[in-house]
Protein backbone atom coordinates (compact mmCIF):
# COMPACT_ATOMS: atom_id res chain seq x y z
CA UNK A 1 0.00 0.00 0.00
CA UNK A 2 1.31 3.57 -0.86
CA UNK A 3 0.48 6.85 0.59
CA UNK A 4 -1.67 9.30 -0.70
CA UNK A 5 -0.95 11.03 -4.41
CA UNK A 6 1.02 14.19 -3.41
CA UNK A 7 1.59 13.97 0.21
CA UNK A 8 5.13 15.39 0.29
CA UNK A 9 3.90 18.59 -0.27
CA UNK A 10 0.79 18.96 2.08
CA UNK A 11 2.24 21.31 5.23
CA UNK A 12 -1.07 22.09 6.57
CA UNK A 13 -2.16 19.25 8.49
CA UNK A 14 0.78 17.57 9.12
CA UNK A 15 2.08 14.31 7.55
CA UNK A 16 -0.19 12.50 5.73
CA UNK A 17 0.10 8.73 7.27
CA UNK A 18 -0.63 5.86 5.22
CA UNK A 19 -3.86 4.88 5.75
CA UNK A 20 -6.63 2.35 4.61
CA UNK A 21 -9.31 4.93 5.69
CA UNK A 22 -7.73 7.60 4.18
CA UNK A 23 -7.85 5.79 1.27
CA UNK A 24 -11.00 4.93 1.21
CA UNK A 25 -12.33 8.17 2.03
CA UNK A 26 -10.86 9.19 -1.60
CA UNK A 27 -12.82 6.67 -3.29
CA UNK A 28 -15.92 7.59 -1.62
CA UNK A 29 -15.06 11.50 -2.76
CA UNK A 30 -13.86 10.50 -5.91
CA UNK A 31 -16.87 8.03 -6.70
CA UNK A 32 -19.08 11.12 -6.59
CA UNK A 33 -17.17 13.00 -9.48
CA UNK A 34 -19.06 11.36 -11.92
CA UNK A 35 -17.39 13.38 -15.07
CA UNK A 36 -13.86 13.15 -13.97
CA UNK A 37 -13.57 16.80 -12.49
CA UNK A 38 -11.34 16.26 -10.27
CA UNK A 39 -9.08 13.30 -11.92
CA UNK A 40 -5.64 15.95 -12.33
CA UNK A 41 -6.41 16.98 -8.57
CA UNK A 42 -3.96 15.36 -6.18
CA UNK A 43 -6.08 13.17 -2.87
CA UNK A 44 -4.26 15.34 -0.40
CA UNK A 45 -6.23 18.41 -2.31
CA UNK A 46 -9.42 16.48 -2.56
CA UNK A 47 -9.44 15.71 1.15
CA UNK A 48 -8.23 19.83 1.85
CA UNK A 49 -11.53 20.30 4.18
CA UNK A 50 -11.12 17.84 6.15
CA UNK A 51 -8.47 19.29 8.04
CA UNK A 52 -9.57 22.43 9.95
CA UNK A 53 -7.10 23.97 11.70
CA UNK A 54 -7.53 24.79 15.41
CA UNK A 55 -6.94 28.88 14.23
CA UNK A 56 -9.01 27.78 11.20
CA UNK A 57 -11.53 26.11 13.85
CA UNK A 58 -12.37 29.78 15.85
CA UNK A 59 -12.41 31.76 12.66
CA UNK A 60 -16.12 29.76 12.05
CA UNK A 61 -18.95 30.89 13.46
CA UNK A 62 -21.62 28.57 14.74
CA UNK A 63 -24.39 31.21 14.69
CA UNK A 64 -25.48 30.43 11.80
CA UNK A 65 -26.70 27.18 10.22
CA UNK A 66 -23.89 24.94 9.23
CA UNK A 67 -22.98 25.46 5.37
CA UNK A 68 -24.37 21.76 3.10
CA UNK A 69 -20.33 21.33 1.95
CA UNK A 70 -19.71 20.77 5.48
CA UNK A 71 -22.85 18.28 6.01
CA UNK A 72 -21.59 16.38 2.94
CA UNK A 73 -18.29 15.60 3.94
CA UNK A 74 -19.08 14.53 7.50
CA UNK A 75 -21.84 11.83 5.15
CA UNK A 76 -18.81 10.84 2.74
CA UNK A 77 -16.95 9.85 6.35
CA UNK A 78 -19.48 7.96 7.72
CA UNK A 79 -20.11 6.80 3.79
CA UNK A 80 -16.35 5.53 3.95
CA UNK A 81 -16.08 4.27 7.73
CA UNK A 82 -19.20 2.23 6.61
CA UNK A 83 -17.74 0.72 3.77
CA UNK A 84 -14.98 -0.66 5.42
CA UNK A 85 -17.08 -2.54 7.88
CA UNK A 86 -18.51 -4.03 5.28
CA UNK A 87 -15.37 -4.91 4.17
CA UNK A 88 -14.61 -6.65 7.54
CA UNK A 89 -17.74 -7.94 8.55
CA UNK A 90 -19.62 -9.01 4.98
CA UNK A 91 -22.59 -6.20 6.84
CA UNK A 92 -23.51 -3.32 4.67
CA UNK A 93 -23.77 -0.22 7.23
CA UNK A 94 -26.92 2.60 6.48
CA UNK A 95 -26.33 5.95 7.51
CA UNK A 96 -28.72 7.96 8.97
CA UNK A 97 -28.85 11.26 10.52
CA UNK A 98 -30.78 13.68 12.17
CA UNK A 99 -29.45 17.69 12.51
CA UNK A 100 -30.82 20.39 14.53
CA UNK A 101 -30.51 23.31 12.01
CA UNK A 102 -28.51 24.89 15.12
CA UNK A 103 -25.77 22.42 14.15
CA UNK A 104 -26.02 19.57 17.05
CA UNK A 105 -27.41 15.74 15.98
CA UNK A 106 -27.19 12.20 16.06
CA UNK A 107 -25.25 10.01 13.14
CA UNK A 108 -26.02 6.36 13.26
CA UNK A 109 -24.62 3.56 11.30
CA UNK A 110 -27.60 0.38 11.12
CA UNK A 111 -26.67 -3.05 10.14
CA UNK A 112 -29.49 -5.50 9.97
CA UNK A 113 -31.03 -4.65 13.34
CA UNK A 114 -27.61 -3.17 15.29
CA UNK A 115 -26.89 0.23 15.64
CA UNK A 116 -22.88 -0.48 14.76
CA UNK A 117 -22.39 3.02 14.50
CA UNK A 118 -23.73 6.08 17.30
CA UNK A 119 -22.78 9.36 17.34
CA UNK A 120 -24.14 12.51 18.91
CA UNK A 121 -22.53 15.25 17.94
CA UNK A 122 -22.53 19.42 18.64
CA UNK A 123 -20.89 22.28 16.69
CA UNK A 124 -21.17 20.99 13.19
CA UNK A 125 -20.60 24.11 11.43
CA UNK A 126 -16.69 23.18 12.51
CA UNK A 127 -16.41 19.57 11.60
CA UNK A 128 -13.36 18.38 10.38
CA UNK A 129 -10.02 17.45 12.12
CA UNK A 130 -6.56 19.36 13.09
CA UNK A 131 -4.13 17.02 11.37
CA UNK A 132 -4.00 14.11 8.80
CA UNK A 133 -3.35 11.36 11.37
CA UNK A 134 -6.71 12.64 13.71
CA UNK A 135 -8.54 12.21 10.50
CA UNK A 136 -7.23 8.77 9.77
CA UNK A 137 -7.26 7.26 13.17
CA UNK A 138 -10.65 8.44 13.85
CA UNK A 139 -12.07 6.74 10.95
CA UNK A 140 -10.29 3.45 11.95
CA UNK A 141 -11.59 3.68 15.27
CA UNK A 142 -15.15 4.20 14.57
CA UNK A 143 -14.60 1.22 12.55
CA UNK A 144 -12.87 -1.25 14.84
CA UNK A 145 -15.94 -0.19 17.38
CA UNK A 146 -18.50 -1.49 14.88
CA UNK A 147 -16.73 -5.04 13.93
CA UNK A 148 -16.22 -5.51 17.84
CA UNK A 149 -19.61 -4.85 18.02
CA UNK A 150 -21.11 -7.09 15.23
CA UNK A 151 -18.60 -9.58 16.87
CA UNK A 152 -20.88 -8.70 19.78
CA UNK A 153 -24.02 -8.85 18.60
CA UNK A 154 -23.60 -10.84 15.22
CA UNK A 155 -27.38 -12.40 15.14
CA UNK A 156 -29.00 -8.71 15.63
CA UNK A 157 -26.47 -7.74 12.90
CA UNK A 158 -27.48 -9.83 10.28
CA UNK A 159 -31.52 -9.72 11.52
CA UNK B 1 -60.65 2.25 30.03
CA UNK B 2 -63.03 3.98 28.02
CA UNK B 3 -62.82 4.94 24.56
CA UNK B 4 -61.97 8.16 22.33
CA UNK B 5 -64.42 10.89 23.43
CA UNK B 6 -66.80 11.55 20.48
CA UNK B 7 -66.24 8.07 19.19
CA UNK B 8 -70.63 7.52 18.78
CA UNK B 9 -70.28 10.52 16.13
CA UNK B 10 -67.24 9.63 13.50
CA UNK B 11 -68.47 7.89 11.03
CA UNK B 12 -65.05 8.44 8.48
CA UNK B 13 -63.39 5.67 8.87
CA UNK B 14 -65.49 3.50 10.28
CA UNK B 15 -65.98 2.77 13.91
CA UNK B 16 -63.83 3.96 16.74
CA UNK B 17 -62.06 1.15 18.80
CA UNK B 18 -61.46 1.27 22.65
CA UNK B 19 -57.67 1.66 21.44
CA UNK B 20 -54.84 1.86 23.98
CA UNK B 21 -52.33 2.93 21.00
CA UNK B 22 -55.14 5.47 19.97
CA UNK B 23 -55.24 6.83 23.91
CA UNK B 24 -51.41 7.05 23.55
CA UNK B 25 -51.38 8.73 19.82
CA UNK B 26 -54.07 11.41 21.61
CA UNK B 27 -51.99 11.92 24.48
CA UNK B 28 -48.66 13.01 22.01
CA UNK B 29 -50.45 15.37 20.13
CA UNK B 30 -52.47 17.12 22.90
CA UNK B 31 -48.73 17.41 24.44
CA UNK B 32 -48.01 19.61 21.67
CA UNK B 33 -50.67 22.28 22.44
CA UNK B 34 -49.09 24.38 24.66
CA UNK B 35 -51.45 27.31 24.60
CA UNK B 36 -54.82 24.53 24.91
CA UNK B 37 -56.11 25.97 21.88
CA UNK B 38 -57.45 22.22 21.37
CA UNK B 39 -59.01 21.65 24.88
CA UNK B 40 -62.45 22.19 22.70
CA UNK B 41 -61.55 19.87 19.95
CA UNK B 42 -63.21 15.79 20.71
CA UNK B 43 -60.12 13.39 20.20
CA UNK B 44 -61.42 11.74 17.23
CA UNK B 45 -61.06 15.19 15.43
CA UNK B 46 -57.58 15.86 16.33
CA UNK B 47 -56.61 12.37 14.80
CA UNK B 48 -59.20 12.80 11.73
CA UNK B 49 -56.15 13.40 9.35
CA UNK B 50 -54.80 10.09 10.29
CA UNK B 51 -58.03 8.73 8.04
CA UNK B 52 -57.35 8.82 4.88
CA UNK B 53 -60.08 6.93 2.80
CA UNK B 54 -59.38 5.34 -0.36
CA UNK B 55 -60.93 7.89 -2.22
CA UNK B 56 -59.61 10.38 -0.30
CA UNK B 57 -55.79 8.34 -1.03
CA UNK B 58 -56.25 8.40 -4.80
CA UNK B 59 -56.82 12.41 -4.77
CA UNK B 60 -54.02 13.37 -2.89
CA UNK B 61 -51.26 13.73 -5.66
CA UNK B 62 -47.86 12.14 -5.36
CA UNK B 63 -46.12 14.39 -7.88
CA UNK B 64 -45.31 17.53 -5.30
CA UNK B 65 -43.42 16.84 -2.58
CA UNK B 66 -45.08 15.28 0.83
CA UNK B 67 -46.82 18.49 2.97
CA UNK B 68 -44.87 19.26 6.26
CA UNK B 69 -48.44 18.12 7.47
CA UNK B 70 -48.15 14.76 6.95
CA UNK B 71 -44.77 14.45 8.20
CA UNK B 72 -45.60 15.70 11.32
CA UNK B 73 -48.22 13.07 11.34
CA UNK B 74 -46.24 10.13 11.17
CA UNK B 75 -43.48 11.56 13.44
CA UNK B 76 -46.22 11.55 16.07
CA UNK B 77 -47.34 8.53 14.95
CA UNK B 78 -44.11 7.05 15.93
CA UNK B 79 -43.60 8.83 19.11
CA UNK B 80 -46.74 6.95 20.25
CA UNK B 81 -45.35 3.80 19.39
CA UNK B 82 -41.95 4.39 20.80
CA UNK B 83 -43.63 5.73 24.26
CA UNK B 84 -45.86 2.37 24.04
CA UNK B 85 -42.72 0.47 23.87
CA UNK B 86 -41.29 2.06 26.45
CA UNK B 87 -44.05 1.58 29.36
CA UNK B 88 -44.04 -1.89 28.10
CA UNK B 89 -40.17 -2.45 28.33
CA UNK B 90 -38.39 0.18 29.99
CA UNK B 91 -36.36 1.15 27.14
CA UNK B 92 -36.79 4.09 25.76
CA UNK B 93 -36.95 4.68 21.87
CA UNK B 94 -35.48 7.41 19.55
CA UNK B 95 -36.51 8.33 16.29
CA UNK B 96 -34.82 8.88 13.53
CA UNK B 97 -35.71 9.26 9.58
CA UNK B 98 -34.69 9.95 6.21
CA UNK B 99 -36.36 10.87 3.37
CA UNK B 100 -36.19 11.78 -0.22
CA UNK B 101 -37.99 15.11 -1.12
CA UNK B 102 -39.69 12.44 -3.20
CA UNK B 103 -41.80 10.50 -0.31
CA UNK B 104 -40.13 7.97 0.26
CA UNK B 105 -38.00 6.65 3.18
CA UNK B 106 -37.44 5.24 6.09
CA UNK B 107 -38.13 4.92 9.72
CA UNK B 108 -36.89 3.68 12.84
CA UNK B 109 -37.09 3.17 16.38
CA UNK B 110 -33.56 3.13 18.24
CA UNK B 111 -33.29 1.75 21.76
CA UNK B 112 -29.56 1.60 23.01
CA UNK B 113 -27.97 -0.12 19.98
CA UNK B 114 -31.17 -1.96 18.69
CA UNK B 115 -33.14 -0.77 15.72
CA UNK B 116 -36.53 -1.92 17.57
CA UNK B 117 -38.98 -0.71 14.61
CA UNK B 118 -37.59 -0.57 10.61
CA UNK B 119 -40.09 0.78 7.97
CA UNK B 120 -39.09 1.35 4.64
CA UNK B 121 -41.97 3.54 3.59
CA UNK B 122 -43.27 5.19 -0.26
CA UNK B 123 -45.66 7.55 -1.45
CA UNK B 124 -45.71 9.13 2.18
CA UNK B 125 -47.82 12.03 0.65
CA UNK B 126 -51.00 9.52 1.27
CA UNK B 127 -49.84 8.26 4.57
CA UNK B 128 -52.51 7.18 6.67
CA UNK B 129 -55.12 4.51 7.40
CA UNK B 130 -58.35 3.88 5.75
CA UNK B 131 -60.30 3.19 9.01
CA UNK B 132 -60.15 4.08 13.13
CA UNK B 133 -59.57 0.06 13.55
CA UNK B 134 -56.59 -0.02 11.20
CA UNK B 135 -54.70 2.95 12.07
CA UNK B 136 -55.37 1.19 16.29
CA UNK B 137 -54.38 -2.28 14.80
CA UNK B 138 -51.00 -0.92 12.49
CA UNK B 139 -49.91 1.16 15.57
CA UNK B 140 -50.14 -1.71 18.65
CA UNK B 141 -48.76 -4.18 15.91
CA UNK B 142 -45.43 -1.98 15.65
CA UNK B 143 -44.95 -1.73 19.32
CA UNK B 144 -45.97 -5.80 19.71
CA UNK B 145 -42.63 -6.45 17.09
CA UNK B 146 -40.50 -3.83 18.81
CA UNK B 147 -41.22 -5.41 22.40
CA UNK B 148 -40.68 -9.30 20.92
CA UNK B 149 -37.58 -7.68 19.20
CA UNK B 150 -35.69 -6.47 22.65
CA UNK B 151 -37.09 -9.60 24.59
CA UNK B 152 -34.91 -11.16 21.71
CA UNK B 153 -31.87 -9.21 22.15
CA UNK B 154 -32.30 -7.57 25.42
CA UNK B 155 -28.11 -6.57 26.24
CA UNK B 156 -28.56 -4.65 22.60
CA UNK B 157 -31.43 -2.70 23.62
CA UNK B 158 -29.89 -2.32 27.05
CA UNK B 159 -25.97 -1.32 25.21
Amino acid sequence: MTALSDSETAPRGGPVPDSAFLKQLVAVIRAEDSHGTWDGKPDTELLAEFIVTPEERRAIPIICDPEPEVLWRMARFHDAVGLMIERRTGCTAAQMDKFHHEGFGRVVLISGRLVVVSRHLRDVHRWGFPTWVRLAEAGAALVDEAVALIERFPEAARA
